[in-house]
């Protein structure tokens, strides 16, 4: 393998409050994950990250959520699916229109927080994701966790299932990404994290938590951009893809 | 002028709330102008009177509004106008995906309720909207009242401006629209109505609430949606202008 | 006994949309579960719904939600129960302030909607809302279903705990009430329901979906005040009651 | 004079965003006016500032502002008097229980952004504004412009009116502050600042943006609590009116 898609999530300030740093985050990835107003993301910030990923050659997608501003999309709300279907429709579309006036387009849907949890293993709600991505575009890829229903569903629908891989996530042995809540669950040193992303795109591995190599087939690899250090951790992530020769390119 | 758009505000339930009969309105109406979600309208039930729209031939627009539920999207807001042209442009995207799955498309543009009356003078605000509705699509015609800021600026930025007059609503000699909360200002017998809109169809007049004879040049006629005895108003005026021979079409 | 609470939701409008008849309703009841913003209830809505209670002399309770205006209250969401704490908190506080200016007082709380129902076997939400009330308040009741986490809850932490019935829902042989979405969870016949509200006052029994009598032990029954026809039932329970000699009265 | 009262703008992060230094900043002034939700602060944010105040001794004020989380309050909305009244007591309301669960209690009002602007010279919503706070309790002092309307309505209806002037704020001649689009409208040097602010307390007065000495005759200076460099500020401000013997002290 000789290239890898770097995705992050970006456009996550709300009016007045900011979030990551969206225009250092963007020339250093290929795959905006942007925001659609659900979780985050006023209409005015998603234009300025839409139009900074244009500048930037970046490809564009609808990072989609639960309604919920308070909670940031991190709490799973146990929604009727046609209800669920219609809101991630509805925010396509906005940010459809953004990314237009912006200069770009809209390149395919990942789900943001809780959701993207949900779809892991809740079929119903998986499916009513995978409904709306069909509905709107059915040449939209679909972001998810390797293994997941919501890849499942949308390869079965006829979608692109692309597997991605947590940079700065620890796993656990089978796989599965190590809650928020437990040690390791997070990872904060950026030349760790550039060791693990370099190793998961050139033998398809990660060191799980307690030691183990697990199988990680990745498409994209996910930077966070709204963790302090985020840009650093990005830039060793790239510093360590150049010198092994490895390019980072979107996978659309 | 053998011919006349009929145009209602719809999808205006949101949730739990139902506001207006969607099912009996669409059908006696050529225009439906649906709330995009940011003073009502929550996703579903759009789609829901996007269908409608489609089974029944009428034409879609995008009712958009300030960011205001609690205020039904009647208060003025004192935005900043880059932040209103945004605000519109993704109500606009939401509601063409909404639409684009229901097996329609959006095709013009309506302010709802403050901002419509902002824009009668607010000559940044009409500014701001037609931005808006230029940069997501230039052949969309926004829909305001005769002599508006908002016509004009569409027409000078190459939008078709089409000017519309109200059913049920009184004037002042002016032409203005009497404040709602000025006696004559709605008007609820259905017969009363329908003469005044097959006046206005046929000699281009309504009666001012003096009594003089008010000059309105509409391609439009709105006719409110959520008001008690909507429907029986919507039947009189299409019994009237029928008699009269007067066919009721969308301006598109 | 010779008296029972007759509890109903209200204060459930928002803004432009109405939801129930509080004024028609008010005077059937001795409490009033009033809505807090956070499912319904704008704040001009819950002052002239306690304007209506201090009028009639109705007990006034805070009916909290989650923060879920678009689902009216009625989705899971799987909260940090601290937060959920803090939002319980606001919401009375707010409602406190409300009712004074009212002319009276809240003096119990009860959980709406999904919220409630997660109250019956989540022991974490169930005492993050018991939490809430103790800090608040500790002589104020808690209002819930028989059995619940809950009334433990409340219990345990020296809440008094009240235990209630429904006038218009259908029951499992074990007494759990059905499923929405299950036939015959909902009645609907005036005469039926007050006939069960009957039943429960004075043999401290329910029928069954299956007709198994079904023991009830509440201090309260609660008559919902948005369906079509609340009114009516209202009435008929209340006649029904007034001839077997039972008082309507407050639990307080 | 021998002391004056600091105040600041807390308690404004909302769920996943921060905003400002709450820690920081609280033992640093005498008046904590703490977000009530509506431009800002989830309840947990909120009962976190107010146990800080609590801990510092601090006092705690209600800053209350119109329902506007995507413009942060910043944006004047025409509302209905009645209506702004009702927003203000369900949210002053809110504080309260928050504050005694935190171990403290609500001693003031003063509205925040927008709403502050408003009432300066829009007697409708000063007097809202009033009718609010004096509806909930006729006790508490009300914040404001010196000249306002809100000033001269509190002091006409009973309320303490407390004039307060700006720390980091420019001045024009006649008293008023320079909008913030203006050059010279917010001051960013910490012993500029606190020169201002001892001026302010010692001398009762500001130099204008053109030089010119104006009155203020402030009860409570305005400390920003968001801006970079927030806690700065306040520390030399602090340090100058220590060295001039002038005690920092509620106006309570």
């Amino acid at each position: 393998m000789t290239s890898i898609d770097l995705n992050s999530d970006l456009g996550e300030s709300f009016g007045r409050w900011v979030l990551g740093d969206d225009a250092a985050m963007v020339p250093l990835i290929s795959s905006a994950n942007i925001a659609c107003g659900f979780h985050a993301g006023d209409p005015t910030t998603l234009r300025r990250t839409c139009e900074q990923a244009a500048a930037a050659g970046v490809v564009v997608g609808a990072q989609v959520s639960y309604r919920d501003l308070a909670g940031f999309g991190r709490r799973f709300i146990d929604m009727d699916p046609i209800e669920l279907t219609d809101d991630i429709v509805y925010q396509i579309g906005a940010l459809q229109a953004i990314a237009l006036v912006a200069g770009t387009s809209v390149r395919y849907v990942k789900p943001h927080g809780a959701l993207y949890n949900a779809a892991v293993h809740h079929r119903v709600q998986a499916t009513a994701i995978v409904d709306a991505v069909r509905s709107v575009d059915p040449t939209f890829p679909v972001l998810g966790l390797p293994g997941s229903e919501l890849l499942a569903a949308a390869g079965a629908s006829g979608l692109r299932a692309v597997p991605e891989a947590f940079a700065d996530r620890g796993y656990s042995p089978d796989g599965a990404l190590l809650p928020r809540n437990q040690p390791g669950a997070v990872l904060h040193e950026p030349n760790e994290v550039a060791t693990r992303v370099l190793r998961m795109v050139t033998d398809g591995q990660v060191l799980a938590i307690d030691g183990t190599a697990v199988e990680v087939s990745a498409e994209s690899v996910c930077v966070h951009g709204d963790s302090p250090g985020a840009v650093q951790m990005a830039v060793a992530i790239r510093d360590a893809l150049a010198v092994a020769g490895v390019e980072i390119r979107s996978f659309r």
